[in-house]
Parts: structure tokens; C-alpha cells; sequence
């Protein structure tokens, strides 16, 4: 027998066909008090009569797969791009499905190829008029009669997708067999009508649940496989998958227009979420969020007539339901849910506006394999250390941000032969209840002033963007802090300016993506915006290539707040020497500099205020700089760990002009984090590491005390 | 006494106030014929008797220093730009020269600032109304009476340059006092026909002279000092010193259009040559050199008359004279002089295409300090080993590109105290007449393909990117090696295809600079015909950033010819995973494969062709691919050294399909170079490496010996 957990409650067990016994005796070992279905396993009418909380997944694309069989033409579909293919000689066939699955996809003939489908010369940029070429049906390829010598062309084609993204998943990555299942497009009225249908019959089916897992709505983030069923583009929040005639159509009675092929593969970058929107695009998902929204909302409503409540699976259908947009809440949900392997994943759940249960679904899945496809609950696996790698990451950001609950998936027949892993996840269950007991579900003493994140995305993208996966980078360092954050686009930046609180304003990313904000840069309007506010005694904090845009001779047009910018080549005979000072004792590096990994080279200074803290392989790392009364910090580079998380914090501290309330709800040592929460008057304390710590500890007001944590350990007072 | 040299001749010597002494000393030890001043220096009547050859120097522009004095509205001229400065609230100043040498420049309000002068809002991007602003001549300041809140403002501005850049670097440099002097401006007609008295003048105070030594002529390439005297830009091909009202005047008449300002500052980057030129700076450059070269032709024609030949600095004064222009050769010139620090600059020298005398200025001056400002002919200063760095690298690239001389500069005073750095400067000059007399000033034998080096320049800007300085990088190993070169520009490229006996295309540099060609990249035809001529058997090699320009979801758009591309963090997402295969036995390692430096980032194969057969620092540094019947190599970094060297032959011969014709005139070790002249049948074998080398040698036909040489050696036979 397993020691059961000292509490119980806010943790949900998933079940496996056959193992009714084992969920059991596991459920009382960890202080589970709900018990959830997924894809592959099924809930056991034994089960639900043991007074757990019923969750029960609906996957409402896949469920009716006789609907889907009976109705192919509803399938869904989207814009690929066959090519670029090179002419070098007579016609040129473009076999479209070429380096595309055509298990996943079936080229539609159906709709005529000369009315949605674009030929385009990429050489020149022209594109084909429609007697140029032709689609030659028996072998799936647009032929070019005759092209242009030597010069690239692409096919913008629209297909149907035949085999659904996550049955193609489980199939590739569990080892499923069986049907390839196929998924539904509701924006078929029919079909839409059906699957309302759906949640009823579902209902009917499992009477006992007490949730509908929404598993999760209508489209799933796409992910394009390649001829050998790999995936070749992804992205977790891309709208590529809403794409269809009828979508097209019914867009095209709203705004008068029909939109061309090329704006939803956008020369094969597919509109990627780390390209900053288009004008179309935002429109484009603004039209398909409508429709989502509403459907959601008929789907919630139908349950609820039921008297079942209804949650989303934060991932796979998500798109469309927009946890984060100003309507999200009337769609009605009772409960978000979704996996979480850290902090930045956590916040993404956590900080959803809406009164609403979170859950985190944690990691390692009860799988053979782990999210890098090596060994796990098998020969070679250790799903303890990975667990509690995790663990550390997620539990130090859960003091900033509660939830409600935890869970595990997978299958349990895999943990049982892993008692230490048992015992870790019972730990790991008293430590999630004691925290979330200590939080009274409130936020803990924050930093006295507000971060405002500048993207292109704003609002709707928080913590997305990532500078190594799976670790992390700054957001990552950033998801613990305790620092209440603002998620701004540029347009919110133009319109209202910095928001009312705001001490620091930070951009981060890379060179012309969403995150650090591209062509929005040339809009003189945010510039103007943020020099006021940092002129006027704001802070600004810049990782990698912020105001990053190339114009001027200046590659970060906030150079000048900054205090540096990047040679790239263009103007390296244009150096001022400003003469920078290195600065060896700073409030920002009083705790150490760790090596910030690879850092972006050719940073130099350039004003006569900026000091360089410290430099790494002979490269500036990182900087700080005087604007009129403010003050800026810039990152080469960041690594994550321990000593970053401090680092971050203090030039958030520092820029906000806010050092010396720095040690509130503090730990000396930067492995150690500390949360107070005026609601309970409680405080949590947490050591990240699997060192033992002796450290100070400071308190609400900055009251010292010493204490010592064992390795991963958590105190509570 | 100095051991003298087993050879006479092709030497220069510097000459020195009252020391005609040592001059004779030197010249015998050295074996030297002729002898120069320089700025500083004067030839004494008795050392013009001696029976050398005599260059004199002559520097039109402030030969004349009191019609200098007395036409100071003739003074050169040029546009600076004031800011970007921040308007904080109510009027904002711009002071003029903050930030600039007031020693260097007078700001120019003899012509009306109204007329000439551009403000403009760098936040909103437009010009600002005359009304907006008032210039305060008082101050030296603009003034803006109601700018808007937080934008950037900057000010275009003319100044006459009161202090010449020559007579300041020596000042600065070389602790020189006494007046700073001015420097004309041709423009005007009055000061243009004084320049061509002066050089009668000149003739008239020097007749024993056999050379004027023009140094150079009219225009310096731009050296903007800033309020300390550093500089703060200079841009060694550019026509910044060209500029003035009058100039403009006359371009106006010429073209129709006055340019604006802006045209000429760029938003403060002044036309970096490292920037993609615009078709306005095309023109003027044209309209320059129109004037450059026909009174430079006229000031040869004067010397001529006068009996006297004439050799062309190619340094300073040089902008418009335009070496690789092809009506070069109808100024007259009859020999041309440079400093060299390595085997590019001897190539920028040597590869002039005129039958004019080629000279190189060799390093160390006799200059207390070296280039880098550390001590050379002083305490602490390392003479010999500082000139034999230099040598080993000018004597490389000298085997595949003869000149006619050598020489040095500076104080022959500081060199008396060096009897070793005396005796290597008697062991060069052996080996450089050796070197001579082994080529008969022919080329030596040569790989069987050309290589055309396309860049946004083409052929007036050869050998001038260099990857660090003073080192370089891989075109100082193109300098040495065996292949016959073109340099293109995108435009000739369209316009012509790739050149005749090309085997292979290099593109090398930056992202969007004039060297890897940027924007040009933007248009399809250069692509085109790229692709053509690798896909039909043609050779592709790109170092760093070939192609980049970003458009359409690709950096470099030549991915599908390199195989290569960059994520640059917009297409994270999008990895078609090609499954490149590591090779670890290829011809172009064969020898090895050195550190290539910092490498490009986000390297990532895309052709299923593509071969990876280096990774450094876990990043791909080199990579192959094949395209049609052809063949692409793709360096992420490069490092120079001898290993470097011959990673950069093998990749070319092999891009060409050329591997069986390597071994001619080649050493098995890369730290040994051979040349071999079709015109003289002789062999000319060195040793670069500090250390004794053995090594197999292939001669003309690849029939092998073994040979061994002494650290820096040198074999002829």
C-alpha cells in the first residue's frame, strides 16, 4: 500500500478500462476527488457510483464519425501551398500533395480550382493568370504550360482534411490502431445543428457526469504532416484549420470581399502566429471567433439545460474560444483546463479573466514516452526527476497566480510500477492543496507598481512567447515574479497609451516577429508614447531585439531610450564612441550575473548614459541607461535558472525606480521564492532547488528571519 | 653595418629631414631605387642627386594654403545631420555641432539655411514646414517652436570643413602642432585652374623630381570627428567630402532636380558603402567622378608636359578617381600606390585593370604607434614580429597577383634603433624581388573556372568586405588563392547572366548590406539567373548571409540553391524537416575543418540534397547541396588561418566540380602556398607558418616532391 496523501480534494484522476481497482486505491493515495475519461478510455459505470466528480471528454468534431462518413463534403479543410517548384525546362507539374500527407489530406476538386485556387510566380510575383495552367485531376498536379525559365511558382490549393489532427496523434505517437478518425467543419448549418445534437446524445449516453469536457470545441491549431507523417508546420494558435469554402463564403457576405488564397498561406508562412498580423488576418480571426463564440455558447447552454457543467480543454479545438478576449465569460463555461509543463503554461490558465475553475493537467502524461519522444514510464524513463522538474517550475509560479485544481492523464496500468513516482505525485498533491489553502485562491503581495508587455499580439497572446522550449527564457523567469502584468498590442499602446499603473514597460523577442513587434515599430506613434513615459520617469526593460525594425540606420528605433542598438552590418563605420562605463556594483547584479546563453552580438551603446553591467565572451550582455527621468535595462541574451529569476526581478525593480521595496515576501537566496497573501495572512516558501538552502528570509514588511529548506521543500506560515 | 640585400631595385624609401645619411645607409642595406617624401618630409637637394628615382608628393587640396585663406567660401564642404533630438516640451534647440568637432567644421550660413537645409520629424517621418523652424546663428542652433511632444527631430546642415582630415589624422596621430590646414574645393573655377598652376608651381620648385605623387587628388573619403576629435563615421569609398552648394548646383543643372538633404544624410548614415546604394547616390557618384576624372586627367596632362610622371595615391584623397572605373586609364596615370596591411589591400592595388606601376606601401610605418594605436617603433612595441604578420599575409596573395614595387613610410630615425627590424626589411625585399623576377609580372598558373563575386557594387568596389579588421576573413583567404575573379553587381547580372568561364558564384556578407546585396535580392531576375546557372552545373558558394533579404518566409532566397536557410524567429513553427544528413568524409574537409568563429544562428538545412559536414558550438557552420547538375557550399562563419584557407579552396573547387584539378601548384600542407608562372616556367613555394614545414608539393601537372621549409620560407625553383 502506497501512504495516502495528508489532504485531499482539487485533483482529478484519470481512469483506464479494466483498472477500476487501481483508480481506486490510487485515487485515496493521492486525495483525488474526480475522476475524468479522455481519448481511449472509458469511464466504467462502477466508477461514476463512487461519488467522485465526473469528468467526461467530448470531442465534438470526432463524435458522430457515421455524420462524418454520411457528409465528406463537411470535412474540414484548409489552403496548402504546393512548392516553391522550379521551372527549368518545358511544362512544369506541381504535384500538390508533395511533401504533404495524403493520409491527413485529399486535394478538393470539388470546388472549382480556377475560382479558389492561386497560381503564383514567385520570381517575379505575378500571379498566373488562370490560362496559364491547369489542374490535371488524375495526378493530383497543377500544370504550367509554360512557365518562365528558371523562375519558382506555387499552388495555393484548398483540401480536406481526412484524418483528424489528434486521432492522427494519438495514432502516430500512442500507437494506436484502428480508424482514422475524421472531423467535422460546424460551419456547415447541418452539421452544426447535429452538434448540438451531439451534446445531448452525449448526455444521454453518461447521465452520472457531472462535467462536460470539451475536448475542445471546433478547430484545432493546425498541424501540416509531411509525406512521412511528420509534422511540418504547427502552431498553437493559428487559424489555418478554420479555413473552407463555406467559412470563405459566408466572410465574403460580411465584408464584401473574398479574400484571396494567398492571404491564408501567405507565400507558406501560413500566417504563423510569430508574424505579426496582417490587417486580413486580424479580421480573419475576429469573423471566425464570432462563430465560434456563438456555437460554444449554444454548446455550454445545451449541457447546462442538462444540468451538466461545462469545461474547455485549453489546447487541441481551442481556436476560436479565445480564452482571453472581453467576451470570453458569456460564452458560459464553468471550468478552463489544460497541460501545463511550467510557469509560463500555468499563467497561460491561470490568469484567464474569468471567474471560472482552472486546472492544471500536469506532466509526465502516464505515457511511455515524454513530450520529447524519449523514454518516460519505460525502460530508461525517470518520471520522478522529470515530474519534479516540472513541478518546480510550475509550483513557483502557482504562488503567483492560484488555481484550482490539479491532474494527471495517461494511462495507469504505466504508474503502477512506479512507487516512487506514486509517492511523488502524493507529495506533490499536499503541496498543490496547502498552497492553494494558504492563497485563499487570492494573488499574494505584488511589486508596487505594474509591467506592461508590449507585442504585437497584446492581450490576446500572453506568455506565448518563448525563447526555448520546453524550458524557457525571461517569460518563464517572469511567470514567478510578483509583478501584476498588462498584455498590450500596439494599437492599445496608440489608442490609451502605457496603462495607468504601469512602472515598467517591456519588449522582448526576436527581430521582426510578433513578439518584438516587427513593422509596428515604423509607426512613429508608440515610439513617441513610450519615450513619454519613460521620459517622464518610467522604466523600460528590453530583451534580444526590442524596437526592433531596421530604419534610420537604426535597427532598435528606441535606441535612444535603450541606450543600445545592434550593428548589423549596415553602418559599422558609424560608432560613436559614446564611452559607455562598465559598472561593476549595481542594484540590478547585486546578487551575480549568470551566463545568459547565447547572446545577440553587435550590441553597442550608444548614448552617454548607458552602462554596461556586464559583458560575456566579449559581448555586451547586459545594459542600462538614463532616459530624462527614467530608466531602461537591456538583455542580450537570458538564460533561466535561479539566479536569472533574480536577475530579472531586480532590473524589473530597478527600471521601475522601485529598489527598495525589492525585499518584500523575499528570500535572500534566489533559490528560494516567497509569496505573502494579505487575504490569509499566510506565506509560502518554497525552495526550487535540490539543494538544502539556509537563507534569509524577508517578510511582508521586510522583516528578517533566517530559515532552512530542504531540497525542493515548501513551508508554510 | 646592416647586411645588405642580395637584390637592387623596385624599393622606395622614405626620406627624412637631415638624415640623408641614413637614407643613403638604408637604401644601399636595402637595395632601394627611389626615394619619396612625404606630408612632413622634404627631399634634400643633395639626396635628389644621389641617382634614385624621386617621387614627390603633392596634395592639391592644401597645397595653397593662402588662397585657401583667401577663398574660405572654397573650402570643402559637406552635409552633417543634427540629433535626432527629443522634443520634451515647449520649443526645442538643436545645437548644431554638439556631438561634432568644432575644430573640423563651421557650420555654412553663407547660403540660406531655408534653401539648404531639411528638418525633419523622425517620429512621424516628415519634413518640416520652413515656418516650423528658425536657425539661431547665434547659438549654431535650429530652433522649433512647436514641435511635437516626444517625436525625434534632426537637421540636415551644411558646414565647411575649416580643418582638412589629413592634416587633423596627423595632428592626432602623430602629435604634429602648427596650423591646421584647410582643403580646397575644385568646384569652383577659379580654384580648379589654381590647382592645375600648382602643379606647375610644384614642378617648378622640384624639378629633379621623375614623379609627382598625387596624394590623391580632390575629395578624402569622409572622416566625421566628433566634439572630441574621434571620428564617428568614415567610410573609406565614400563621397560625403563631395557635397557642397556648389556641387549640388551644377548636378542640379546636370539632372534637372536638386536632391534633397535628406538624399545626402540618410538619416545620419551618410551612404555607407556598406549599404545598398540608392539610385540618387548612383547619380551622384556618376556626377562626381565625371568631374574627378577630367581634372584629374588634366592635372597628369600638366605633369606630363612637364615631363614628369605621375603615380595616383590610392588612399585619402582617392574618391572619384575610381581605380576600377573603366575609363580609369584615360586620366594617365602611370602608376598607382597603396597601403597594404594584407593580401586584400595588395589585391586592391594589384587587380587595377590599367598597365600602370603598381607599388605597394608596406606596414609597419615608422610610426611610434601602429594601426591599433599600441606601440610599435617605441618601447613595447614588437617591429619585426608586426611586420612579418603583415608580410606573410601580402606575400601570399603576391604570388597570385604581381606588382611592381614596394616601399615604406614614416620616420627612418626611429627605424635606426631596430637592427633586426632592418635586416627583416632586407630579407623582404629579397624575397619580393625574388617573387618578381620568379613571375615575370605575369599570373601564375590558375584553377581551370573563374569565380564571379556578386555584390551590390560589382566591379568598383573590389576587395572590400572584410569579415574583422585588421585580420579578415574569407576574402583575405581569396586572396591568396589560385582562381581568377569577377566582381558583378546585381545589375550586371540582370543585364548580362553570369559571366563567361564562370565555374562558381560567391555571395558573401551581412544581411542586408551592399555586400551580401539586400534589397537587391528583391528582384526575381538576379534569382533567375542564379538558378539557372547552378541548376545547368554552375557553383553557388555563400558565406553568412547569401541572398538574405527577408520575403516571403525565407531569409536567404536562395535556400533551395544553398540548402540552407536562417530561422530567424518569425517561422519557428515552420521546420519541414529535410533529415540532412551529417557527412563526415567529403572533399571539402578533407584537410580539416577549423574553427569557423562566431557562427550565423538558426541554421537549418531545407533540401532533402542538403549535407551537413561541419557543426560547431552545436550549430551547423558548414554545409553542401546539390542543385540540378549543380552545387552549393554554405559557411555559417569563417576564421581566417591556413587551415581556413584551404577550406575555402576546397569548397570553391568543389562547387565547381573541379576537385581532380586541385592538385596543381599546390602543397599538401595548407600553411604552404606554390605558384607556378606559365611565362617563366619557375616555381615560387612559401612558407606562411612561424614553424618548419614538410610537405608533399604538386607541381603545374600535379607530379608530386617532397619539400621542407623553415619557418617563414621562401623557395624558388
Amino acid at each position: 500500500m502506497n501512504a495516502p496523501a495528508a489532504t485531499t480534494g482539487s485533483f482529478t484522476m484519470p481512469t483506464e478500462k479494466g483498472l477500476d481497482h487501481l483508480v481506486v486505491e490510487l485515487a485515496a493515495t493521492w486525495g483525488a476527488d474526480a475522476i475524468r475519461d479522455s481519448d481511449g478510455t472509458e469511464l466504467s459505470p462502477d466508477l461514476m457510483k463512487l461519488g467522485f466528480e465526473v469528468f467526461s471528454t467530448l470531442a465534438l468534431v470526432r463524435y458522430d464519425q457515421a455524420w462524418a462518413k454520411q457528409h465528406p463534403d463537411h470535412a474540414q479543410q484548409k489552403y496548402l501551398m504546393a512548392g516553391p517548384t522550379l521551372a527549368t525546362g518545358g511544362e512544369l507539374r506541381l504535384p500538390l500533395l508533395a511533401g504533404y500527407s495524403d493520409q491527413q489530406f485529399q486535394i478538393d476538386a470539388q470546388h472549382d480550382p480556377k475560382e479558389w485556387w492561386e497560381v503564383i510566380d514567385r520570381t517575379s510575383g505575378a500571379v498566373l493568370p488562370l490560362a496559364g495552367w491547369s489542374f490535371d485531376a488524375a495526378s493530383g498536379a497543377v500544370v504550367i504550360a509554360k512557365p518562365a525559365p528558371f523562375h519558382q511558382y506555387t499552388v495555393a490549393f484548398l483540401v480536406f482534411q481526412v484524418w483528424e489532427t489528434t486521432s492522427m496523434y494519438n495514432h502516430l505517437t500512442n500507437g494506436w490502431t484502428g480508424v482514422h478518425q475524421r472531423g467535422l467543419d460546424p460551419r456547415h448549418p447541418e452539421t452544426r445543428a447535429q452538434m448540438l445534437k451531439d451534446v445531448d446524445r452525449f448526455i444521454d449516453e453518461k447521465p452520472q457526469i457531472g462535467w462536460v469536457r470539451f475536448t475542445s470545441m471546433f478547430y484545432q491549431f493546425p498541424i501540416v504532416s509531411d509525406d512521412k507523417n511528420n509534422a511540418r508546420f504547427k502552431d498553437w494558435c493559428g487559424y489555418l484549420d478554420t479555413v473552407s469554402v463555406a467559412a470563405i463564403r459566408d466572410f465574403e457576405k460580411e465584408h464584401g470581399y473574398r479574400p484571396r488564397p494567398e492571404q491564408f498561406v501567405q507565400a507558406g508562412t501560413y500566417n504563423t502566429t510569430k508574424m505579426v498580423p496582417t490587417p486580413f488576418y486580424r479580421e480573419w480571426v475576429a469573423f471566425i471567433d464570432r462563430y465560434v463564440h456563438a456555437l460554444s455558447k449554444d454548446c455550454v447552454a445545451t449541457a447546462r439545460k442538462r444540468g451538466k457543467k461545462s469545461v474547455l480543454f485549453f489546447c487541441d479545438h481551442w481556436i476560436g474560444t479565445e480564452p482571453y478576449a472581453d467576451n470570453f465569460q458569456e460564452i458560459g463555461y464553468d471550468g478552463i483546463v489544460g497541460p501545463v509543463i511550467n510557469g509560463r503554461e500555468l499563467r497561460r490558465i491561470a490568469d484567464v479573466p474569468a471567474p471560472v475553475q482552472k486546472e492544471l493537467r500536469l506532466y509526465p502524461y502516464f505515457f511511455p514516452v515524454n513530450l520529447r519522444n524519449e523514454p518516460c514510464f519505460k525502460e530508461g524513463g525517470e518520471p520522478v526527476k522529470e515530474g519534479r522538474a516540472y513541478w518546480m517550475a510550475v509550483r513557483r509560479s502557482l504562488l503567483q497566480a492560484p488555481v484550482d485544481r490539479i491532474g494527471f492523464g495517461g494511462y495507469l496500468s504505466l504508474v503502477q510500477k512506479y512507487p516512487d513516482f506514486i509517492a511523488f505525485v502524493t507529495r506533490l498533491a499536499d503541496e498543490f492543496r496547502a498552497i492553494k489553502a494558504a492563497s485563499g485562491m487570492q494573488l499574494p503581495q505584488q511589486a508596487p507598481f505594474r509591467l506592461a508587455v508590449l507585442t504585437a499580439w497584446g492581450k490576446t497572446r500572453p506568455w506565448m512567447y518563448d525563447q526555448t522550449w520546453p524550458d524557457g527564457g525571461f517569460f518563464e523567469s517572469l511567470a514567478g515574479l510578483p509583478v501584476a502584468i498588462d498584455w498590450i498590442s500596439f494599437e492599445d499602446l496608440r489608442r490609451d497609451g502605457v496603462p495607468p499603473g504601469t512602472g515598467v514597460l517591456l519588449s522582448a523577442g526576436d527581430a521582426g516577429s510578433s513578439w518584438s513587434g516587427g513593422s509596428e515599430w515604423l509607426d512613429g506613434c508608440a515610439q513617441a508614447r513610450i519615450r513619454e513615459f519613460v521620459w517622464t520617469g518610467g522604466g523600460f526593460v528590453g530583451l534580444l531585439d526590442p524596437s526592433a525594425c531596421w530604419k534610420d540606420g537604426k535597427l532598435f528605433q528606441l535606441r535612444d531610450v535603450l541606450g543600445f542598438d545592434r550593428e548589423t552590418g549596415q553602418t559599422l563605420d558609424i560608432k560613436w564612441n559614446v564611452g559607455a562605463k562598465s559598472v561593476d556594483q549595481h542594484f540590478i547584479t547585486a546578487d551575480g550575473v549568470p551566463p545568459l546563453g547565447r547572446l545577440r552580438d553587435g550590441v553597442f551603446a550608444c548614448s552617454t548614459q548607458a552602462e554596461i553591467l556586464a559583458k560575456q565572451d566579449g559581448l555586451i550582455a547586459l545594459g542600462t541607461n538614463r532616459f530624462g527621468q527614467g530608466r531602461a535595462v537591456y538583455f542580450a541574451g537570458f538564460k533561466l535558472g535561479a539566479s536569472a529569476n533574480r536577475l530579472a526581478q531586480r532590473a524589473l525593480y530597478w527600471a521601475a525606480g522601485k529598489e527598495d521595496t525589492l525585499q518584500r515576501s523575499f528570500a535572500a537566496d534566489p533559490r528560494v521564492d516567497c509569496a505573502y497573501y494579505p487575504a490569509t495572512g499566510r506565506m509560502v516558501i518554497v525552495n526550487s532547488s535540490s539543494e538544502t538552502v539556509e537563507t534569509q528570509v524577508f517578510d511582508q514588511n521586510g522583516k528578517t528571519s533566517e530559515l532552512e529548506l530542504p531540497p525542493h521543500g515548501q513551508i508554510i506560515r
